[in-house]
């Protein structure tokens, strides 16, 4: 038991695992030892009728055959394991439901690969996959196949996971990185930088008045809000790694558009902002888990923005910035005193292992 | 440039990536070092119209609406990342492949997760994409979305590959664990032990005539074959992590039946067998990567057989034994020399990092 460790939720290691205070090699071997962890933690923490075939493959039907599937993939080896507002497991439901809402599809479907380090502690490995189960009935998603290995002491990282997402596209929409265009409105769901400040006070064990939290939430019901108002919609992107700046510039390039943004437009809570001064960070260049930039024709813009604002995860919703015919692929932003400069793509490593 | 290792492939580091012999962590943080990664190696090796969309997450439509869908995800760990007859590229998709095949699908549309460790030589990522491009273009499999995240040096293993995959089940076939019934016949595709076998070999440093390869092999078109003869297949399983014992042990759970197998029937190689003597190990438990195992009634056995013969994958493919109503959930082999003997389920740790 890890006793400096917020418990985050009621798991509480069953007898048959006892046996076992952390994972060993023959957890991941295919046998009895595989077995126990598959029936006394897999098994109760994700259960539903689909994964119960228990076949090398999971057979499921689409329903409302005759529409289009999304279907995004995600790897988490995010460092901290557990951190304010959320873990892992947390983690790995949400961003990958979040991929497949960005196109504006119901996520339905996930698959998951756990890749656990030999030494890892069972307790650990139960709050995770705990977190992850309840994450996926509160996203209202069903694990439809699950895979799990183990590796040895020194070549893993505690755990890492795999999760793969299947969404139903509705008919009519059409969000995609190609669409915006010239006079098009530029917004944001809520302020930028929680979840990578969130984990970098963390890991610098900077001390502030609040606790800095990840924004880690599923996106997809705020979409759905979105689509209710206008199937117009052009692009939609949650804003993880490289932040706000790289999703405006990728969409810049893939549209071949230019961007123009009033950096005080954008919101960024105060206690992000001194976390990104003291580290020399640029707040929109840091990581997301729970934020989307949307784009919309002008027209739409103003019923777009009162819908996200009345749903949770959009409250503080805003517009940044427009979509202009000058300078295609390029970014630029206007800054507190007026001058303009390039907003341009993150180069390299800023924030590793974020997510 | 490792120049011990076989070249497998003509794939060369294309300039752009040259800066970089090795993956460093900005390759996984979003910004231009991924972006090249994408562009000048993921991209060109595993390009197609589905993956170009570039979104959070790919559209695709599933051809032949109204039939079910199958779906399996697994992690690949295995250790060495080269061996005689594949490496984890090519596995990648073989396992993952043959895990949708198994419930008689055709798999159509793979996703790829790619855990890299800092400090892999890029020469090596090349060879593994190139050979996983190539083994998805030989399955008829496209790649329908890929992630790539990077960790620090002492924490991954090279590479860690998760697949998802995706197939459609031809109405009409109802192929699953719980589906032997008495007086079934068990068939097995070739001979056993083959790629655990490879991998113990060269970790071990053993030296025989032959070398030992991996039957590393997408089993779907032997699937098709077979289901050709007829769709009143009950159990198919590929036999990998636990080999022989452990499939056959899941399957005489799930049908609630017994299993007896005639332990002279089954194939094996060789040199499989003489070094599995000399590491005390028993071929029926070793993992195999491109065989199967069949239970089908009686009435079809021969036919199937036949069918699988005429299969390049299937040559060997042999009857084993026989499913009964005794003992259910009991696995028995007559020996050699006549005696019965229990064929239990592995208990943990037999072969590490095999696939």
């Amino acid at each position: 038991m890890s006793s400096e460790k917020p418990k985050l939720d009621g798991w509480t290691c069953p007898i048959p695992l006892k046996h076992y205070p952390t994972v060993v090699m023959g957890h991941g071997s295919g046998g009895k030892m595989m077995a126990d962890l598959i029936e006394h933690l897999f098994a109760p923490l994700l259960e539903n009728e689909l994964l119960a075939q228990y076949g090398d493959s999971t057979l499921f039907e689409v329903a409302g055959q005759g529409g289009r599937l999304a279907i995004s993939t995600d790897s988490f080896v995010i460092q901290p394991l557990f951190f304010p507002g959320g873990d892992i497991g947390r983690l790995a439901i949400n961003g990958t439901v979040n991929d497949v809402a960005m196109s504006g599809a119901t996520p339905l479907y996930l698959t998951v690969g756990f890749i656990l380090e030999e030494g890892l502690l069972m307790d650990d490995l139960g709050r995770i996959v705990n977190s992850f189960g309840t994450a996926a009935r509160e996203a209202g998603v069903k694990i439809v196949a699950a895979d799990t290995k183990v590796v040895n002491r020194g070549h893993g990282d505690g755990v890492f996971i795999n999760t793969t997402g299947i969404g139903v596209v509705p008919p009519g929409v059409n969000i995609a990185a190609q669409n915006a265009r010239p006079d098009d409105v530029i917004l944001v769901s809520g302020t930028m930088g929680d979840h990578g400040m969130a984990i970098m006070s963390l890991r610098e064990g900077l001390a502030f008045d609040s606790t800095i939290e990840s924004d880690c939430a599923p996106l997809h019901t705020l979409v759905q809000a979105m689509l209710r108002v206008t199937h117009d919609i052009h692009c939609l992107r949650d804003a993880t790694r490289g932040g706000l700046a790289a999703v405006l510039n990728e969409l810049a390039r893939a549209s071949r558009v230019g961007v123009e943004i009033e950096e005080t437009a954008i919101p960024v809570q105060p206690a992000v902002q001194s976390a990104c001064e003291m580290l020399g960070l640029d707040p929109f260049y840091v990581a997301n888990e729970g934020k989307l930039v949307a784009i919309v024709p002008r027209a739409q813009a103003e019923a777009v923005l009162e819908a996200m604002r009345q749903h949770p995860l959009g409250r503080q919703a805003t517009i940044i910035g427009r979509v202009v015919d000058k300078h295609p692929g390029v970014v630029l932003t206007r800054t507190r005193i007026g001058a303009l400069r390039v907003m341009d793509m993150p180069a390299g490593e800023l924030l590793p292992r974020i997510c």
